[in-house]
């Protein structure tokens, strides 16, 4: 008996939440996916005219037991009882990132996973921009002297509504500056810990607008980050990384590479494909992938910050 | 060639700040355990007649190379660069509680020991104290239903002057309340994560003076913390556990056990010493311990907290 790749059948999979990212991201990767077929849809608010549609993860779960999967891109404050939920019926699980409100609960869903044989994939979608594993490639055996982190953009633009990213465990500003630290944590070849941080929170809210964070690596590296989500005209998502070999600058998000000024990557988007790519071959091998070092260093920049408080935010999509 | 511990050196100790912790706890503790003799002191600002004393570690260290562990007592916002040039120059550490100023960097310092094959022990003082380890036993095969902690206490009178402590990275009322959160940490059978929290943060400071915190066992039973930080009058560490069992409630931070209503335990503070103890036995045996899921707790707090403005908050300990 032969296994091949041509006789497996793709993975019933249900996508929980439907929000921007689940139509902007979500669906048309999942279309190209083969490994996967989107067999239903749990929305409090939505629903697609060609699929199963459901309230809840719960009730989804329990109608449709031929689904092995699912994938969670609700806001991160929920997330927690849903993949508990999922992962106690024995389905696999991708959870969109920020992959929990807590690092603790993170870790509780992997001991979860782990005693149930299930899947679990915390994902960090700028890990899979075209650049950063060519980036990685060329950081590997070098030595860091200093790394710029400048993620700025326009919250009015990119986060129209969201009213759950100013809430407490929303994150602020760090919802976009995470992707730039699950980048940072990739490529630079040792770990780094946050040596202060400045979180400017505006007064009628609870989650910070723009922050500045300085890290440093094991090996003494500075990694100074600045983000701000008052961003108008161009927008940057920009990393600098100096060392003892050219200079390499990951720019829009990790989907450009300019090494010593010269453009040598500059790809189309394809960062969910490769996540759901990733996810089928995690169940396949019965793994599980949950790197939490950009969380955790969100965590601790919550920790040891100093705020400041900082002009009201008024977001022009919501009332009031 | 036989190894005795009667035949065993005591290890030359550098204690590493001299404030009140340091004073009223290493000292006496310190003379009090053989396995170590106190052979130098760095601090800034005090000095002991009998002992060679040195402006800070880097000296110290370089002075007296027979000085093989050192334990450092400092606030927790500069003990990484303390820590990471003990470990640096071959030293074993150990680290007052907390641990450092964010979880990350504890890490770091946990991944240089290892490297350098030292030991670093980062002690949680209130898992020493006397009702601990039965508490941990008598719940061992419980089924938890519901936990209550409640740390009230009076900043002005065990924190007078202790600037550090509003500081950004000074954790404010979770200075003593981390010592409430190393105690369910270590007697409960389960791992916890935080659902929600709440800090009072007074409007001239940068740390919280009162905060609720709600988590969960992985079993899903409710954790409720209450830490406050004003209270005058009796003050109040106690631990109050509900399972199948009989109630234990742990009184005086840990000192007193009580088994459904009866007194078992109540003894005298021998914390520290405790802590010497396991350091020498740690070192003795080539192993380290760093446990910083109390750490965690606070870090994944402070992330998804809501945060209210309260009264200020004066010393009458400092000017201003």
């Amino acid at each position: 008996m032969t296994h091949s790749s041509a006789s497996r059948q793709p993975v019933a999979l249900g996508l929980v939440g439907l929000g921007t990212i689940a139509r902007n991201q979500h669906l048309p990767s999942l279309a190209a996916v083969p490994a996967f077929r989107l067999a239903a849809i749990a929305s409090r608010n939505a629903t697609l005219d060609t699929l199963p549609g459901y309230p809840d993860i719960d009730a989804l779960l329990a109608a449709e037991p031929e689904v092995t999967a699912v994938s969670l891109c609700t806001p991160p404050q929920g997330r927690f009882e849903q993949a508990a939920s999922a992962i106690g019926a024995g389905r696999h699980v991708m959870l969109e990132k920020p992959p929990g409100a807590s690092v603790s609960e993170v870790e509780a869903l992997a001991a979860m996973a782990r005693a149930k044989g299930v899947t679990l994939f915390a994902t960090w979608h700028s890990r899979a921009a075209a650049a950063v594993e060519e980036a990685r490639r060329l950081l590997a055996n070098r030595k860091i002297s200093r790394v710029e982190i400048t993620w700025k953009e326009d919250v009015r633009h990119w986060h129209p509504g969201q009213d759950w990213i100013w809430q407490p465990g929303g994150l602020g500003v760090f919802d976009p500056g995470i992707n730039a630290l699950s980048v940072v944590t990739r490529i630079l070849p040792s770990a780094l810990h946050p040596v202060s941080a400045v979180l400017d929170v505006p007064e009628n809210r609870q989650a910070p607008i723009a922050a500045r964070l300085s890290m440093v690596t094991a090996d003494g590296a500075p990694v100074e980050a600045e983000f701000d989500w008052r961003q108008t005209g161009p927008q940057t998502w920009d990393i600098r990384v100096e060392s003892d070999g050219p200079e390499i600058l990951l720019r829009m998000g990790g989907a450009e590479l300019h090494v010593a000024g010269e453009k040598i990557i500059a790809a189309a988007d394809e960062e969910y494909r490769r996540l759901y790519a990733r996810f089928a071959e995690l169940i396949a091998t019965g793994a599980s992938e949950v790197d939490l070092s950009p969380l955790q260093l969100v965590a601790d920049a919550f920790l040891l910050a100093e705020r400041r408080t900082v002009a009201p935010f008024h977001d022009p999509a919501l009332p009031g």
